[in-house]
């Protein structure tokens, strides 16, 4: 072909190629497929050189990565949550091994080096908070949000985004989560957003649902949420110098109340030792 | 653990997933890690759920998809240029199916059919117009292209990326290829980027390159990137009618030129044939 001879105005040396890392600022607006291009200021032989920025290539690719997923095509890695020895059988989610390494830190040791999951293409994801695994929806969402950086999120759906975005270290969520629960924080879940807040360490949400709580104890404690709360959380309440309530009454019958739950697990705790500050102040 | 219990008045009814489509839009503006949230204004009990967006994440993501296939992590597809049966070994480059997929309808029919490719995990991709296959750097460039979105065009590789990005459908790398040239046309190669537009089919920088020649006709036979070229343009030039010349000893001239450059093949076409409108004008 005698085209291949022609070559415009050829220049000596190779081009510059896109280092490692995504480029600096901002990457463009995602709003088209019109692209941007810049011309390289460098000396010599790049001054003609011009990097073109295809800005919803990132978005396109992605979302187009997790349709793959949807359909199971060059899927190479199984999720497999929940399913202990005496449960139902796990919910399987495949995947690829390259998006979930790229979206978290978690996977990359698992699937990279010499682990079981590495070899067996799948990972078992055991021990949830809700006994048979999470809600195959959320697992759904929370596996898109791998892929395309984007999920809802809902009363309904927090708790276990929540957790999943705690296990699988995704920071942003995991915040985003914690703000979404202090928008929706008031009496009746202030309690139940306290211990969440606790276990997943969001520590301004802790803070914020603590601050509700003081103010509103004798409120909070005519909720039955109050009485679910673990142990080492009463301990805390009881013993807080910044509660008062009008009487010490009150308090013994909150304690009752708690051990009366689950007396045969509870009494051997002794709750009412925590009591001490209120029958002797100071 | 008793805060599995902990669930902050939950709403009944599955939340919302993402549809299979990028969202609609501008995707947010990829400057930082800050993320976005929308409440979701439909009725009952999606009304309090929210979207959270992570503008960086389809960025980073296929930033570190990048940096795994340059690592040689969880590729499961090589890509040979070149290698011919007389030739050097063809360059090998490992890569993601799922990437490649996404990036470009070139490769979904190969990688995820019946095909040959998809069982052996091995892309043959010959016949290029340098006989060795494309530069390595220039593969190196435009594969990085299909996952990241960006590339540096430079007038050393610009002939490389554009015949690439025609193979490989990439279209939108295509045109700026288009657009790039365009901006470099001078007298010294236009002949040659008139060819490049022809073989790629890019009609504007060919009707821009054809009207340089045109108008500077005289000086354009003077260079010897003109009597490279293949027998049908030189024989389109010669019957163009929007050409003109002072004599047509100069024409007479030219066509001799063209054809001692390689005799024992350009004889046989009969070039003077197609002096004749100039001998005979009207």
């Amino acid at each position: 072909m005698a085209a291949a001879s022609a070559s415009p105005q050829t220049l000596p040396g190779p081009p510059p190629s896109p280092g490692p890392g995504p480029p600096p600022g901002p990457a463009g607006d995602d709003s088209g497929a019109e692209g941007g291009a810049a011309a390289d200021g460098g000396a010599g032989g790049e001054a003609e050189t011009e990097e073109f920025v295809c800005p919803a290539h990132c978005t396109e690719l992605a979302w187009r990565q997790n349709e793959q997923r949807r359909q199971g095509l060059y899927c190479d890695i199984t999720l497999a949550f929940g399913g202990g020895a005496r449960q139902a059988p796990p919910l399987e989610v495949r995947a690829h091994r390259s998006v979930l390494a790229a979206a978290t830190d978690y996977f990359e040791p698992l699937l990279s080096g010499g682990f079981a999951e590495s070899r067996s293409g799948r990972v078992e994801l055991r021990k949830w908070s809700s006994e048979g695994g999470p809600d195959p929806e959320t697992v759904e969402a929370v596996v898109g949000f791998m892929y395309t950086g984007i999920i809802c999120v809902s009363p309904g759906n927090v708790h276990e985004v929540l957790e999943m975005a705690d296990r699988f270290l995704l920071t942003r969520l995991k915040d985003f989560c914690g703000e979404f629960l202090k928008k929706k924080l008031n009496l009746s879940n202030c309690v139940a957003i306290h211990s969440l807040a606790h276990m997943y360490s969001l520590s301004q949400l802790a803070l914020k649902a603590a601050d509700m709580i003081r103010r509103n104890f004798f409120r909070v404690i005519q909720d039955e949420e109050f009485y679910t709360l673990p142990f080492h959380l009463i301990r805390d309440w009881l013993s807080d110098l910044e509660i008062t309530v009008d009487s010490e009454e009150v308090l013994f019958e909150t304690i009752l109340k708690w051990v009366q739950r689950s007396p045969d697990e509870r009494e051997s705790r002794q709750p009412r030792s925590y009591l001490k500050r209120w029958v002797h102040p100071g």
